[in-house]
């Protein structure tokens, strides 16, 4: 259909449709025939105003109900018969016409409307039998009374009873009413949705707050903290609390999970595996806000073969950056331009208000992946030349990045970039970089903790908990190789040495890490400092957080022209108890999103599917959007 | 009175008040009385709780109304007879004894609940009498009933009369009556408060908003641009709309002034003193949120003896600014600390995620002044020694300041920050500095333009409004004596030598400021190139803008201890329609909030008032974080 569909305008179905046949257009597929037609090499006609779209108007001559065209969930009227079907926000307008869409028609009552011709053909066909008709008697069986067999094969129901003719019917209902719920999984008992989520941390608040908005959809909160999970049942309708550890009781799990229609795992990334295999046993869908890992593909054949749908990376990053590229980079395709750079970088910070501390940093929860990955290093292309950052380096590497002026930011790469080329299908761009953003003075601090051994995830017998009371600067005089009893100026001066400056010395001594407190000891010096700063730099109730994405991208015209292009999204947290942090709303509320597609069938594909075709990513930005999540250019 | 109620813990009134009499304790003696007690030279006493302030409870027995204690302004009852006034927000708290402040007593009707021995003094002394009073009779005149002397000159009112001993009391009442209302100037007719305020520019929306309010207060819009008042009377009830000229108009200024209680201007500073001069005349109090000019210094005496208050800086920079720093400064002298250094930077400017243009500014209104600026000179003290920055020089002397290290700031000192050593009576501080605040990189781009002479207030031929085409290309080769055909590169090679990098070359380059497209011309540089940017950076319907203010006050404490404080405000616009400016809000709401005080009689100094005293900024202070203009420490 997709072979065909785009070049038409008016389509007007008349297919005979059951369950067992694929649909004429699915949800999906008309989320794809609104996309916009860009037509350069066609010279522009006076007159005809440019359509969004080719596709004018559907005329559903069927009127399958959710059936060969998907989006005829109703029936027109006479009074009333045209509506419009908006897919990017999958709502039908029945009044007025100007809404974004196509004209849907489909009025199921056209018999009694036949026009005159129709009447006398249909009349002369007819008053041969109508003294056979005329004999009938309800009130007798079909036996006792003697119909012509014209008459008697065209009863469809006698006595209550569907005729032996015609009792297939009562088995058509029951099947197209089991298939049509299996679309989205409801069971037959109960048409509401139900989702389960995975996870009652920080993030789960505007996932909640978006899926149990219209009272459609039960969700299941499951947290090994319960009282997370408690917290966010009392605070929002049609919420249930459960205590769940995916990892020890798989039982559990899976006696859940087969309740569901969508699972959805904020959980740490690894964990995600453990919960697909479970919905893949049980036919369920997922949706993560994370990286699709190479334990999730190694399951994408499986989850195909279970017809499930698996959205990952749709939250923030990885999430709305691929939005928000993919976008502008099939746009620019389309017009026939090439990407010549692609530069991104994302970062979620304390606002600059509240960011007056030595790392520049805060915590709103565990800092230890932060920390952690300041060790590795990193890939990425600068001008066609692959550049790599070794481990150890990444913080040398950061540098200051200019494009919102008012900020005092700087970047340092991801991991790795160059998958990205492929990915976003820009084998074409020269330069390709995706990195992390902290505000400036970050990295030269975070550098003096990886020299010093502080980022180190190895157990440490100083670290050992039930060793000797330990002070940071008791580890500091050992790591520079000063006994414990050097004079305080002594150790800040060959302090200085190692780790490059005063100021740097300086703002170690603020972190509290020369201070001779006995510290709260984990294992290793990583655990410990994550421990440590975690409390120390803690995002307070009256702080508020801020996320800030940025792409950067180098378009080349055919013409030959070079367009700089930036994209924005800067979101500010809430302060206050009833409000949520940026990240949780840059997480969240595209998670939430992306699942409600899932539920409505608006994302149908099987096995692993990523936000990078414009059928997921225009519905989502459109909805972030509405939820105040609001990109711009520059 | 303040001589001795500042060492009283219970205060028993009994006195006789009138009218011509002074009160003794008026609504900001109230304030004066609450403040904190630091007595740090008393050891504490185990058991006896640290009170906030010394005066626990008022017990008004006079119960005179609105008399010699101005607060009592009803009457507690035998039921409640303890209510809180609380000074600080001018309430009374009529159940709980929780809430902060001062208890009151004013029962007014002890008679009935006489003690005994008082009923058998009375009832003894009231017996001789009882035969004659039996005589009386309310249907005849007093001349025909024969009652003793004694019972005669006891009866008050007879016939509906009262009686010749007792007509004074009609005149005592009347007079009670005009002079309890003059207090706030309310005309006999109609109670409610009436402001007069005189301009309708952006920052009024907040101002009439909080005036509004509470339905107590109308107020007259005064504006040369009569929408601007139409549309803010159209936006909040009690608000009425008039064109008026107050430089042309004299006639009409006065006929309007005579009718209001208080005179609100926020007209550019140099109005001010017409509108004082008419106030003073009307005998109408005024507000204003500017620097009190010398020309308005220059009013004090007349105000004085019109018995009117001028109420100025009460904005935010003079406004805010003063209150923070008043605040601290008072706390840290009454424990016995000197201010070693006081810097203070303050600005308005786009928020950082809209800051991206070379100026990395945006103007909300006309940018002269702003521009005309950076030609100003300035002077100030650092480590005791005065620093004067030439005229012209200033944009030179801009330096980073990195106090909140997520925005990328510099700042350049005000022209005189010498005068606050005495104003803030810290003749003390080795180091006084108050500074505007920029993004970094404005500084350097102004100065190209001090440089290439665009900042220039004279008449220029180039920009007379009927003389040939100029295009600011044009413009740029004569200051830098080229020929306007030179190549556009070679422009921009001969520029760079005279501003001094290629990369401010580019950000003239980015303000157009090197095209050949006309300008609208206004006579002088300044005047064009000010049109000419209010147009290109113009803070757009959808772009915020921040109010970023920071105080850095050094301490020296008694025991030699250098404390460093920071202060900071940070106050981001609302986005939208119904939203105000940071900037609206943060001068806006400090009027409102002065002009209320003075309504409510909680502000009564004659003359020139500024908001240097805790009776003024506490409250304010208070209602300002109402508002949630909330500044914070660090």
């Amino acid at each position: 259909m997709l072979r065909i569909a785009p070049y038409t305008s008016v389509l007007v179905n008349g297919v005979y449709w059951s369950q067992e046949f694929p649909r004429l257009i699915t949800l999906p597929d008309a989320k794809h025939l609104c996309e916009p037609v860009v037509a350069p090499w066609l010279a522009p006609c006076p007159g005809a105003p440019t359509l969004p779209h080719r596709l004018v108007a559907v005329c559903d001559i069927s009127a399958d109900l959710d059936g060969s065209i998907e989006f005829t969930v109703d029936c027109t009227t006479i009074d009333n018969p045209f509506w419009i079907y908006d897919p990017v926000h999958h709502t039908t307008h029945q009044n007025g016409l100007m809404a974004p869409g196509f004209l849907l028609c489909s009025i199921d009552n056209m018999p009694t409307q036949l026009p005159r011709e129709s009447t006398h053909f249909f009349g002369e066909l007819l008053l041969p039998h109508i003294y056979s008709i005329l004999q009938s008697d309800a009130k007798k069986s079909m036996d006792d009374t003697h119909l012509s067999p014209e008459v008697t094969s065209a009863v469809i129901t006698s006595n209550g009873k569907l005729t032996p003719g015609f009792q297939y019917i009562q088995t058509l209902r029951q099947n197209n009413a089991i298939q049509s719920r299996q679309k989205a999984g409801v069971p037959m008992a109960e048409a509401r949705h139900k989702v389960l989520l995975l996870g009652a941390g920080f993030v789960s608040g505007p996932f909640v707050e978006y899926l149990t908005r219209d009272g459609e959809v039960k969700v299941t909160v499951a947290s090994t903290v319960k009282e997370q999970a408690d917290s966010l049942a009392n605070k929002y309708p049609n919420t249930v609390p459960i205590h769940l550890n995916v990892q020890e009781a798989s039982e559990s799990l899976n006696a859940v999970v087969k309740e569901q229609d969508v699972v959805v795992s904020l959980l740490p990334y690894h964990l995600h595996p453990i919960v697909a295999k479970c919905c893949i046993q049980h036919q369920r869908n997922m949706v993560t806000s994370s990286y699709c890992s190479p334990a999730m593909q190694a399951l994408h054949d499986r989850a195909v073969d279970a017809g499930i749908t698996i959205v990952n990376e749709v939250g923030l990053d990885p999430g709305i950056d691929h939005l928000l590229a993919m976008e502008y980079i099939d746009n620019v395709h389309l017009k026939g331009g090439k990407i010549e750079s692609f530069v991104s970088y994302c970062g979620g910070l304390p606002a600059p208000e509240h960011s007056e501390n030595p790392l520049r940093y805060k915590f709103s929860w565990s800092p230890r992946g932060v920390l952690f990955n300041a060790l590795s290093g990193a890939k990425y292309v600068l001008d066609g030349k692959i550049i790599e950052v070794p481990p150890g380096a990444l913080m040398s590497s950061a540098e200051p990045v200019r494009f919102l002026p008012g900020f005092a930011l700087e970047g340092y790469p991801n991991r790795d970039s160059l998958i990205y080329q492929e990915m976003y299908g820009i084998s074409e761009a020269k330069t390709v970089l995706r990195g992390t953003l902290r505000y400036f003075g970050f990295a030269e601090t975070m550098n003096a903790l990886v020299k010093l051994g502080m980022i180190d995830s190895n157990s440490h017998p100083d670290f050992h908990a039930h060793g000797p009371d330990l002070s940071w600067r008791k580890f500091v005089c050992e790591q520079i190789g000063k006994s414990e009893d050097t004079l305080y100026e002594n150790v800040k001066k060959e302090l200085e040495n190692v780790v490059g400056s005063a100021k740097i010395v300086d703002a170690l001594e603020q972190l509290g890490l020369l201070s001779e407190d006995p510290v709260d000891k984990f294992d290793s010096p990583l655990d410990t400092l994550s421990n440590y700063l975690s409390n120390r730099l803690k995002l307070g109730p009256q702080d508020r957080d801020i996320v800030i994405l940025r792409h950067d991208i180098g378009v080349r015209w055919p013409d030959g022209k070079l367009e700089k292009k930036g994209i924005n999204l800067v979101c500010y947290g809430d302060v206050g108890e009833q409000g949520f942090t940026a990240m949780a709303k840059t997480v969240g509320y595209p998670s939430a999103i992306a699942t409600k597609m899932v539920l409505n069938g608006e994302i149908q594909g099987k096995g692993n599917v990523l936000p990078f075709t414009p059928d997921i990513y225009r519905p989502m930005l459109t909805r972030l959007n509405q939820e105040g999540i609001c990109p711009y250019e520059s």
